[in-house]
């Protein structure tokens, strides 16, 4: 056989953008290794620059943001990145968006809107990426937008750990804040082995955030309800729940999300009483003007790492969510 | 022939994002209509929406975006725009980028670079555009990197009308600033029937406008100098080659650019002593803060109106740059 | 200008497969004109042939085809009718499928499935079609799935009028069979001026068509109850709602749905003496095997044939729908 | 060099459809390991659910699927299964269709007919196939219609193995039962060093299986006469062509095929006095209704197998056929 | 409605590239048009250049080229003719490529071969090309190797109309000089009523050119027979097949084909004594040095004239060809 | 785990086309490997035939190609490798093309031309290529034209290794012929500590090759004179250049250029005693007719070896260049 023969190997490399290094940082050091340096910048038109410090030929790269205000900048330095790692040889490019970006614009709900998120996993798969990495997408049918491979990741096992110790399940009230949510709040019900129940407000399409809080079903008089969702905005939905329960006799009220977006005025509107305690995940960086008493923030880079990890090895990854998915 | 028969109508579209309205009221001005009405907003995480007023279904739709800061907003903006009029069942969509953003990153200078032009060529595909309209790219080979027709303006004649009554070219000497720019200069030259002199200046790749000017190659003492550029950012080179000019005993220095990017410390620059006059068109938005006394604005209205007159009519656009092009 | 010019004209050009001529007849007839002919047929090996009688070079073709079983074999048929339409170049191809078919299918809802509902989107796009239109996708998102425009009818309409003369609002409430179809009801009972039930029930996902019916939510008793889902396959979920509905005291059972997929035992369950009538629409055909006394049809075909009619003339779908999308 | 190097390694994965389950446990075992457990599933309404029971990340799959009726059934599977594949993050997938669908559809005979070989091959690629392996293709053309990789396999080498040891080649004469068919038996008639006849009949386009048998080219009086052919559906052609030799003085007639497509009334048919012995390959599942008594099946999971493991180890597959392709 | 509404037009535009202008403007003459100017040069090193000489904006073009030696050099003019009429706006681009370039590599006769005639049909699609217009593909299923329509013309009527007013049928025989191509001559047999004989002969797929023929089926003897195929390369084979039928008692022997490649020492084998009468089209030029004696070529203008006629009308092209395809 | 599981490995393999065998072989024998043979043929009617004369399955196959004139022939000769080695089941392909085919065609200068470059770029992704590896660009953009990594050597450090040796740069200035190379002579001049001058010429762009030399810019008087150019094609830039050089009283005029195309009368030319010695690099095959007394050939081959060796290796490719881009 004529040519050169030799052994095959592959490298993992983690890249991060400049949106939530720390996360990235603790991703990294899960996995046992540092960061690839890169070289990015911001001209004075506001054109972002991005260089990878050294050679990932060959390698097997993952590009990690979080997706936080100014979010079209964030977006548009991982869309450079993956463009500069395609040109650089990398074998496998995987975008990694622990919050998916433009997740909630997910359908057309009148006519003549865009589906950015279904525009947004085009301009991966445009600049280069052959997978994507996301945790607890707003709607499932998110994968179906890229045309490859998607590990979908839940935050559930790491926010459940917390509550288990933290909470006592005997007179827990599991609570979904809206019937969009409801199939999540069962999970965690079957999860905590707590009641369910169900908060029905409608949300007017033509004005944003505005809410309209109708009616609790189920028992929480006397309990301790959690209420969960996916993310949590500008708060006005899960405080107003939480307003709700309150009014109608709940003991305490927890509130649990996966992504702290936290826009203003989050943080005055949780800081309210009628939020007892709030708990997330650091997909997404939060400031010391995003902290405040109550909230406690749990790492998602143990999870995010055990996937990199599971996805550089060949590994399954659902394996890592029995119960969850 | 079973089925039903009718007549063909086309119709034409001219719809903005956010970024420089004044700009597409004046293409639709020109061209004789109006904007087609569009749902612009950011949400509090930053994400954008947009939404056609009404429907343009079946029509030849061109999205006009002016690319200044915040750059990577706009452009995200108009990606959006087109993805909904893609959905929204244009016939044909046109990107009218007059600034194309991130064109000066069009190659690979060192390893491991992106080239976020053609990046950005592949997003606005990607999108579903099916044609580009630009005025001045930085390089001609930009047109290269979109797949399909691209519609390149040149702004020369608009600035020349403008100079040919206010400048006698008995006395004028035109100056590239840069080797670069020197085809460009040329033609200028070749247009005012005046002689042409060039500035030697190398710009270190390491750091960001860093600007060293070398020499003056050609006669510009007691001459009127027309120092010729397609874009000014933050003016750096600019007034550095003013100040060898006037040092080299130049009795006046004009500048003229197609795109005033501006951006700081340009406007403080440029008022330098060593500047006597400015000429630059509005592709891009000026501001109050970006206007000073010596600074003259010529409209590109005109001209972008009458290309897109003529391509959705499929007249020709070419034979509106015979000298230039 | 060298060549040959002359007048553009556009040619509507229906055709169907052979699931539902009724359908496609009645809504060529809607339109005033014909279907035109396709030669079909099954080969003793199970490969279907599909030919056009006539010329539809240049046409702006719909190809309909009801997806009701044998559900491969008629995809299979309306695809190769989309190759044989590209091939003989028609100008534009629009999918019509009033059921689209495996939207239920429209996630991963565990590691190593298929998005079958993603699939048959790029399976239609490979074959050559340019648009898609379906009635009542199961999820909004499935628009999201096809590269290119889609027309998302809704039936409501047409059903609603049917109910606006049938049923009294003063002693009606609107009943949702299912958490995930909350929605929908919830539109019905804004547009009949109604009060919303819930019915709480979880699908086992190990399990097909195993149905937990766990509890009402809101007032039924002495009311005559409409129970609003998409589709009725085997009729179970309805059919222990309209139970558990009769069980609660309510006064009549009237169910409506806009697919009748009537999957064995539907015909069985639905006459189950719970049920006092189902009104649903003819997007899937209704053999003789399938109707029922207590069952009425709506006819879908005027829809269709508005919304292929407003396509094809370049008017607003959207605006066929004001109160519902 | 920063990232975590590893040794890299491959997998090699083999699954299946429904359609012919036995073929492939014999290929599982050849290859000495066992088919991939796979959940598959057909709804009461049509639609097919498939999930791989183990990850398959990162491993080389291979997914047969043998193509008998209901065909569309089947392949509709295995398009789920690429796709489930795909989105599993499987290296590589390769189809094996021992009988390639829609074989016979390869060209557009007349005007406004589908090219369905064309689109099956355009089906595979949407679903994300990266490579197809087939037997005895009806036309070698149809390798150009995918754009990737095709393993071309030829049965001949398991149909000669047993010709060798049965028939004296001595009185032996190789039949072409039809025009297109020559050049196949041509080589069977060197290979087997066997005079070679041709039987000219047409086949009438509009008709489907309407034969016509002219006349026997060569001399078949007194001979053992070997008719060959890629595939027997109904059996008229091959039957007619046995008839006619017998009446031409033929001594006895064996037919040898690769694919047993035998829809009715194929058993009948060959059941004739006027055939002798028939032999096939089991490309196709072969059921007790399809057995009769002078039928020889024999095994062709060997030979895929050993392809199988070539493409997965990047040994040769040509070099199998040195004679034959 | 907001914008700018007119009435639609559609113009024809028909260019050409260099290797046979004589062919081009015949067709513009047919259709009663003018070639549009295309200014074309090769450079010094042999990079070719070419640009069109007007607008074809909007237009619908149809770029002629026949591909004669230098075959690839026309070829890459044609690619080079469709990129720059992209990249000119043209609405649809149809390759007319009278002789389809490399069709006899139409599959993969051994390991590690291309498939040219499916990578010919990639650079069209590659360089901007709709559609494709081609006359007698050596095979069929060419056609299935490009993603879009292709329509195949047939030079039969031409051929036809001449023979039947020059041969008297009663005394014909049609031969078909190979195996492969005994299907055209059963239709030339069924059209002009005469029986029919076929060469058995085989080439050696390991030398080009060389042929060994076998035998002749069918009754020559004092007949005048009519040798039809689809081109003539080098005339080996044609010049062999005429010596055996003389040698076999024929009267005379008139050849027919569409495609008069010509490739030396064609013209030399052709003037042999067997062959009495050659008729060709002129897809392919035929200069001076093609010319001989016994020679008849027929225009082809007319015939692709009326078929790009009426792909511009929308008309039917199939319908040119009742008994052919 | 199901399957079987074994060791990866890789191999190179490098293969040439006809163009300049030589070159290939010199770096096959850099690697220490030997050239994988190819059956290489071009038929009578110039169709060109390629296949490999081995298995390449799974091998990483690098195809070398270089440009020279009939470079039609050598770009279609390396399209159809590409399609041979995709369709032979490569695992990945990179096209060598030392010279890039045609580079100066890299944007539209006037309307309705064509952009060449890109189009090869797009021919070379259509057939198949995953790479592209080239040597001194004419424009840097090029690498933005191809969708994927490309691979841009530089010859500067073969060059200038011999200058180094050759020539005393205390009495040495640097010049560019031309406006457009300038940037080149740059980087020379500061790597050779050398002065620089400049030519101001300008190009007809109606006339091929005629050129207008205006006048030298920088100090060459009594000086060696280093003119640089990327390639030197019929001469007529670099002799009138020398010849001003002379004229101006330099003492000597070098020539270093790239590429040699040396296209007629580019020997004749170089011949003038103008130039008093010329070196190039055999990226182009020189034939005796292109050698001549003051001619000196560096040799590629190491320099390609060494990229190949490292991107086969995963090792970096742009730290072989750490000076020069």
């Amino acid at each position: 056989m004529t040519g050169i023969t030799t052994q095959g190997e592959k490298r993992l490399v983690v890249v991060t953008g400049r949106a939530h290094t720390d996360l990235a940082e603790d991703i990294a050091t899960e996995l046992g290794t540092e960061l690839v340096d890169v070289e990015s910048r911001t001209f004075a038109n506001g054109e972002i620059y991005a260089r990878f410090g050294e050679s990932i030929r060959g390698a097997d790269v993952f590009i990690i943001q979080s997706h936080c205000p100014p979010i079209n900048e964030w977006l548009m330095e991982q869309l450079i990145m993956v463009d500069a790692a395609k040109r650089a040889s990398a074998k496998r490019i995987t975008v990694v968006a622990p919050f998916y970006p433009y997740a909630r614009q997910d359908k057309k709900g009148r006519g003549r809107e865009p589906i950015s998120a279904r525009l947004v996993a085009d301009l991966y798969k445009a600049a280069g990426a052959d997978r994507i990495m996301s945790v607890d997408l707003h709607a499932a049918q998110i994968q179906g937008f890229f045309d490859g491979p998607v590990d979908h990741l839940f935050a559930m096992p790491v926010l459940l750990e917390h509550f288990r110790l933290k909470l006592d399940s005997a007179n827990l009230t599991v609570v979904s804040p809206d019937m969009g949510r409801v199939r999540v709040a069962d999970i965690w019900s079957d999860q905590l082995e707590a009641p369910l129940a169900i908060i029905h407000k409608r949300r007017d399409p033509m004005v944003a955030n505005e809410v309209t809080v109708h009616e609790i079903v189920g028992d929480v008089e006397g309990r301790v309800c959690l209420l969960v969702d996916d993310l949590i905005d500008t708060g006005g939905t899960i405080v107003k729940a939480a307003e709700a329960l309150k009014a109608n006799g709940a003991l305490r009220v927890v509130v649990a999300a996966t992504h702290a977006v936290f826009s203003p005025p989050a943080v005055e509107r949780l800081s309210s009483d009628a939020v007892d305690e709030v708990v997330v995940t650091d997909t997404l960086p939060l400031g010391d003007d995003k902290r405040f008493e109550k909230l406690t923030v749990l790492p998602i880079a143990p999870l995010i790492a055990r996937a990199i990890h599971n996805v550089f090895q060949d590994a399954s990854v659902t394996s890592m969510f029995d119960g969850a998915a």
